[in-house]
């Protein structure tokens, strides 16, 4: 039972993940990255790059899971809305 | 030639960051990330927590392994170090 909920929070996690990975506008200097840890559940969408002289280093969202729960470390899809 | 250089690559930056996650010391709210996605070759380490109200989010250092090269994408061991 517990094994079947960690398989399915390991699908939907890296489902949309994937869908805002692939919907991510950025400049053509800034790369979208999704970084996916499967041996230690965590789930990483972030923007990397350059804007100008700019240094661009954004974890956009984070998920871990761990107990069986899925945990939400960082979420700045409000403050860099349009990245 | 190129497939050995890339295996050599992936063991060094996961030995070089497991070595640095091993050593990372912070306090008991923040907890010491490895992120290994071996298979899109992003390499993270990060720390993650509270220190009391402040939340705690640092991308301490992040490799990427592309056309085969090594590359720094971010590196904080200096501006937090003691973290």
């Amino acid at each position: 039972m517990d094994k079947d909920k960690l398989i399915k929070y390991r699908q939907a996690v890296q489902t949309l993940l994937s869908r805002y990975v692939a919907e991510d506008v950025t400049s053509e200097d800034v790369e979208v990255q999704l970084i996916c840890d499967v041996e230690r559940d965590h789930y990483q969408w972030i923007n990397v790059g350059w804007e100008g002289l700019k240094r661009v280093y954004y974890s956009i969202v984070h998920f871990d899971i761990r107990d069986n729960k899925v945990w939400l470390q960082q979420n700045l899809t409000d403050s860099i809305s349009g990245s």
